[in-house]
């Protein structure tokens, strides 16, 4: 292959049988498009034995936006990459990256056919017991080992050139960070909640927070992120979770990662009376504050003893400040939670949580609500020091 | 020249001579190897007129440790990349690079002959009134125009990986942070002070501050840094200033070139009673302090009048986010001279300022002075909100 195609199910079959040794030499292969996403084309190539591979190529533009948003495919490298070195320190939670092809853009990975997609498993009001204990030392490990805490100074800057990414960092700076607090032509906002929505585009004070969670999301480099970690970047079966999609990697603050997925736990907890009549939404309500407990509970524990215990740089292992660390991760992972649940609710990319609430009065209530703790999340996220203090401010908002 | 070969007054001679338009056909050219430093070979070429230029040639080790601590040579195009691009940002104030050779790792640059080192003329006691007022609005310039005010995620990202420099960071990581608050064997330690030079090893709430400061000068890629703005990178004439030297320049925190100079004024401050007589001595300290204010209130007005007039990224375009920024590098610049004391006092590399002071039993106060305030400087970095309170600090820290 000399130069980029888009895979047809017959190249994605030639492909995955050309680099895998799963498949026998008589394998009698098929493949089926399926899922994908606005940046990717996606198979699934499976033998007569139902043994099978995902097949997964960038495209060169955002499928939803068209031609017009022309994206780099570099990204498929930052994808391979980025998941090969989480599963370095993390193999139970990292899907596994077979092969990548630099030309085709493209990587062979394990399927997780068994699986179920977090988010979707949430809506439906599944309680899975091990999600945020195992996601949360997927984050204390891949994150901890690709910190100043382990690298040296020299490796650490080769790796932050080496995972830049500027071109879906942009997407992230737009989307998140500015588009929902101006009138941005890209944001979309259910009429019902416009005049809410409008308070954004003039709240100094919020929009002087959210420029200091943007500045640090440009240059604080503290980890290899994955980036884009919310509940659809999960696949999770009984008795495991495991992360994938990880073309947003680069190196940023630690927190980006962490309040990705608390901002996505929270928008799950705010859609409850949406999927579920009044006594299993507070069930399902109270199982989402107890993961979202668990989620920082044991990140902490988890980092602060790879912190204790792995330190390399002799300069860094003093406790109080590594204690002092963690804190200023909990501020971080707060208000980018926060900036989750107003860019989910007011910007482009919206998510299932919200959009599959039948009732158009539920789901606007819903959508008020998640403007509203956006807001607490981002302007108290100092000040709130522990966890209980996070679910006595989420508990208080809700009965509000 | 195909590879590297150190210069000799003659090679140097071919290579001015080669690369600059200002000497003419029939010009007699001299050169004299002068000064130099710890890691270059410095030329001065002169034709029969006395028109000159410097040759600046990296040596591949530390001349003061030998050939076993090589040296990446890549610091010539550092030092030629970012003074040139601080040149674009600050003319006035930055040396002219005529002409950057990669092979032979050596700058062509404008001679400041009329110039003297700023360091030299405040010990010898001089009061140059222009000081602080040029070099705010060097730093000023060359940091916002390198920041995430103005360049955009992409570019930016591609800046900080064309100036890593990671070999230089090194120096400063170990030397500056690490070292003083160990027994490190590179620390140099007048036995007069030495029990004082302790109490830095074990004081934990330092070291932990410390801590923070390392990680952010690892970590905050804000903007592109001098790296190494003490009083001997700055030359002055009666008129004017002019920066040098820059082959420490990375991509870091604003408040490590701030706190540089920051903490090298306040060395000669502390030095005074060495140098001068009583009286001579009290009018330095008294000038020096002028200086200092004259240096983070011009710093901070320019800095924020390029904040409210030149933002390019719309989500910066806050005041409310400028005044708390510009707050956080003042907590940094603090903090960067608070490191910059102990580091000149007990660390490998001492300064003029207290190396020439002949008495020991002066010396020695000074240096206890210095270790007193770097640590105070470093613990109180953020409760000092204005320059006012620093000056307050210094002058009570004095009569102690």
């Amino acid at each position: 292959m000399s130069e980029y195609k888009a895979f047809t199910t017959d190249t994605a079959i030639a492909f995955a049988d050309k680099h895998s040794e799963l498949f026998g030499e008589h394998s009698k292969l098929s493949a089926e498009e399926f899922g994908g996403d606005n940046l990717h084309l996606i198979f699934r190539v499976e033998n007569d034995k139902g043994t099978s591979l995902i097949v997964k190529q960038a495209l060169p533009y955002a499928r939803s936006v068209g031609e017009s948003w022309p994206l780099t495919t570099d990204r498929a490298r930052i994808e391979a990459e980025v998941l090969k070195m989480h599963r370095r320190f993390c193999p139970k939670h990292s899907v596994d990256v077979r092969y990548f092809d630099p030309v085709a853009c493209a990587i062979l990975m394990e399927d997780l056919k068994a699986y179920r997609k977090v988010r979707s498993e949430l809506i439906a009001g599944k309680k899975p017991g091990h999600l945020a204990l195992q996601i949360a030392n997927y984050m204390a490990n891949t994150l901890f080992y690709t910190s100043d805490f382990v690298l040296s100074g020299a490796t650490k800057k080769a790796e932050v050139a080496r995972f830049l990414n500027p071109e879906m960092c942009l997407i992230t700076e737009d989307l998140l960070f500015t588009d929902p607090y101006c009138n941005h032509e890209r944001n979309s906002i259910e009429p019902s909640i416009l005049e809410k929505a409008k308070t954004l585009w003039h709240d100094e004070a919020l929009k002087a927070e959210v420029a200091a969670l943007k500045a640090d999301f440009l240059s604080k480099p503290q980890a290899l992120l994955h980036g884009n970690l919310h509940s659809s970047s999960i696949f999770i079966d009984d008795d495991n979770c495991k992360v994938i999609a990880a073309e947003f990697g680069f190196f940023g603050p630690i927190g980006f990662d962490v309040g990705s997925l608390l901002g996505n736990l929270l928008l799950n907890y705010l859609a409850c009376p949406g999927h579920h009549a009044l006594e299993d939404s507070s069930e399902q309500q109270t199982y989402l504050l107890q993961q979202i407990e668990q989620l920082w509970q044991q990140f902490s524990e988890a980092f602060t003893e790879l912190m204790r215990r792995e330190t390399q740089d002799p300069a860094l292992e003093s406790g109080l400040y590594q204690s002092k660390f963690l804190q200023q991760v909990l501020s971080d992972s707060i208000g980018y939670a926060g900036c989750e649940l107003i860019r989910r609710t007011v910007g482009m990319a919206h998510a299932a949580d919200f959009e599959s609430i039948n009732d158009a009065s539920t789901r606007a209530t819903c959508q008020r609500l998640a403007i509203k703790l956006g807001r607490e999340l981002i302007m108290q996220r100092t000040e709130l020091s522990n966890i209980s203090q996070l679910l006595t401010l989420v508990r208080y908002q809700q009965t509000e």
